[in-house]
């Protein structure tokens, strides 16, 4: 559900996906990097967000990291079997190893159904 | 499901939230902050942390923001009757408004309910 008096724009704003209607699907990926690990997350992760784009029912994603290390990346998709047929991707299963061997200190990938979504956008003419 | 050779510490690594077995709810909030926007989104962001841990089913929450403006907090609930309560707080609902009032050039909040689960920690001694 769009709230009522917000525009949405389309693309939406740089950085936010722009979802249709739920349901759909979420895949939040919540990592706390590695130390010592210098510029491999952020490859490894423009990477993994590259495949995503490429795979049938791929929505959207919305990705942060904060300087305390933590990173968000959420992806939006149309169906489970979007998620898996991602998830079968080779260059991501690559991924996920190197993501065990160090460089991160820890991660959860949680797979949820989204059921209510609302945005907002600021109107340019405010 | 904890993958099988991974070790849960409890509490999990500063910045992850040590959550339950699933099924439990989701909430997804991704915001662009403001260009003019100083201190104001720190401020209001913890303080919506805050009261969501003074809630009845908070699970845990996990946040990051870039330097590029874009947000992400998910906090996880016991039930959609949790979520429910939080919004009510009044406090929280003085929160939005404010994010409707220039704080965000825009923002998502998605609700959605977690599936499945996965997580990984790099053990201390390796």
């Amino acid at each position: 559900m769009r709230l009522p008096g917000s525009t949405m724009l389309a693309p939406m704003l740089d950085g936010l996906a722009d979802t249709p209607e739920p349901p759909y699907w979420a895949v939040i990926f919540t990592s706390l990097r590695a130390p010592e690990d210098g510029d491999g997350y952020g490859t490894l992760s423009n990477r993994m967000v590259e495949l995503a784009r490429q795979q049938p029912g791929f929505l959207g994603v919305e990705s942060a990291r904060g300087a305390d290390g933590v990173g968000i990346t959420v992806s939006y998709w149309a169906s489970e079997d979007a998620i898996r047929n991602w998830k079968k991707n080779s260059e991501h299963l690559v991924a996920q190893r190197k993501g065990r061997e160090g460089l991160y200190a820890g991660w959860w990938n949680r797979i949820g159904k989204v059921e209510r979504a609302y945005s907002f956008e600021l109107c340019s003419s405010h």
